[in-house]
């Protein structure tokens, strides 16, 4: 099969060796796969990937020497089972799955694997437990959306809402522009994004965000304020101990950027009580002062990916249209257009998500 | 009167001018009241803390040429009313109080304030609304735990426990013995805590911790799994994802120490899931790696001193004998002896709290 390889560093399209399903496993054809941040950040710093997956006890093995093909945000059509099948999904099914596959109880991670060829591959061995149907007649490359779509809702279940949060989303990319998809399906407003690139904002804004903003024309903090902010509130330490007024809104703020300083930035500029929910992922040493955070009592709720739930649910708000996903789907690659892919995802004017068509642009 | 004053960077017995009771004030008599290591850290890194306080939009503002007198962990005994006062409380009675005074709507620190003489002065002007009598007959030295007790009561609140988690405290000075009593009044059981110092561990089973390790001979973190695993607990990857069998226990950690890297270290060390609450106060930028606290998923909640309630529910606990604060009191001192007792406290194996009493030890 054809797949797009990362071979020394660079992307390459070649033939691989089609792969065979396992017990309890199907081949499936990679119909369509988003590329991932992720995906660019292991291209670009591959050692420190390595370094830092060896450091969290091998969660994802990678020897940079061996031929790797990513993708993790895939819909596929099953072609036939494996032994040991249930067989519960007729061959030309749609389906989608978290990027993972099982071997017995082993469970193998799909996406960045020396051994497994992922979404940018015509054919892979998924895992039939894990498949999910794809309802409506959603076509591929919506449906491949689920996975990031999963992650924002994952993020926005974990966030502890309720419905008198103002919610405050720093970082337009595709995981805020997922997590805003999710704090709409919540429906807790008003939702206030932040992001420096025009392009995004008004993504932002066709995602489901009631406010959207500028950093470099207004503070989001102080937008945040003015609009958790009651009338008749008074911010003196008087009011706050002892008042009895009206009460600012609380605030929930997602970090969806992923850079170091970040967190501290937003440590710096958020109110007192703060919940920040960390979904950007930061692959280097950052540095804050835990001191600032003591003084406002802030809390910091890292998270990763998404249950098997939420990833089923995220399938059905794209299929039964509670997200819609068109403004993200920016543009279509064949395997050819993996590379060119991978450098124009750098400007985010151009792109918010590139689909892979393994089997060619329709 | 006298006070045992902070001057040049010294601790000097020297006479100041008697305060006068303002609105809504009540002149008191200092019985007796706790050093706080925050009095050590600023005494030490006066600058540090004075630009900290100025980074945090100047909520203690200081001046180090001009005289400070320390101490905000104490109790009292009113002498008079000042003017509009409504005296519900009898010149003579003990009383405690948060440490702050009220001037009309403003509120002043008590602590480590260059205009307001605090504990460790024999006179205070304190807010009338602000005194909590004594009761049950409370000595006044353990009546002036009741800020220190209120600290570690006031982080167990915020913890979000269920009878299902496992805490485990990661130090065991002032703080963290605090968070061990507020952790038994909240009955949740195994109280695993661990400190290097064989003085303090006695010291954390006195105060009821059920489990004390010396991290230098065991991993706090592998005493907690081997407590918190259930007989059948299959940690594998697949069945964390699709298993039905036994759960670990969740993790709540209390970081009780307020060194660089000790979040880290906790981070490293704690399950996925685990909730992190930091006590401890560190000053000092930190390093911290966002990624890993992303693959386990924790949460860090900070948290800073108490409210009004949480305050007057630790005053009763300890008079109530629900928290026996007797083994953290290690040493009475009067003024002249408060030079020697900041030397003193940095023995961990020594002391926990020395009570200074303005009016001579009894």
């Amino acid at each position: 099969m054809r797949a797009a390889i990362f071979r020394n560093g660079d992307i390459v399209v070649d033939t691989v060796p089609d792969p065979t399903p396992g017990a309890g496993q199907a081949l499936v054809k990679s119909l369509c796969c988003g590329i991932c941040g992720t995906d660019l950040h292991v291209a670009k710093f591959t050692q420190q990937f390595i370094d830092r997956s060896r450091q969290a006890r091998g969660r994802w093995t990678l020897d940079p020497a061996r031929d790797v093909v990513f993708g993790h945000e895939f819909c596929c059509e099953i072609v036939e089972h494996g032994p040991g099948t249930e067989q519960r999904l007729k061959p030309g099914t749609l389906v989608c799955s978290m990027p993972m596959t099982l071997a017995g109880t082993t469970v193998q991670g799909v996406g960045y694997s020396n051994d497994i060829a992922s979404g940018f591959a015509q054919y892979m061995p998924l895992a039939e437990r894990l498949l999910l149907e794809v309802p409506n007649g959603l076509p591929a490359d919506k449906a491949a959306l689920t996975e990031p779509i999963a992650v924002g809702w994952h993020a926005v279940q974990n966030a502890r809402l309720t419905s008198d949060d103002v919610p405050l989303v720093i970082g337009c990319g595709p995981v805020g522009l997922s997590v805003i998809a999710g704090l709409r399906i919540r429906d807790v407003h008003p939702i206030i994004a932040a992001d420096f690139s025009p392009g995004r904002r008004a993504l932002a804004q066709r995602m489901g965000a009631d406010v959207v903003i500028d950093p470099a024309e207004t503070s989001p903090y102080q937008r945040w304020e003015d609009m958790a902010t009651p009338p008749g509130y008074d911010g003196s330490r008087y009011a706050q101990l002892f008042g009895s007024g009206p009460k600012q809104r609380p605030a929930v703020i997602f970090e969806c950027v992923g850079v170091p300083g970040v967190i501290q930035q937003i440590i710096d500029g958020a109110p007192a009580g703060a919940r920040i929910v960390v979904v950007g992922v930061c692959m280097e040493t950052d540095r804050f002062e835990p001191f600032f955070g003591i003084l406002k009592q802030v809390n910091l709720q890292f998270v990763l990916a998404y249950t098997e739930q939420e990833f089923a649910q995220s399938l059905r708000h794209i299929a039964e249209g509670k997200v819609d996903v068109s403004p993200l789907i920016t543009g279509h690659v064949g395997l050819d257009g993996v590379k060119g892919a991978f450098t124009d995802l750098a400007n985010p004017e151009r792109h918010a998500k590139i689909m892979v068509q393994p089997w060619g642009v329709e």
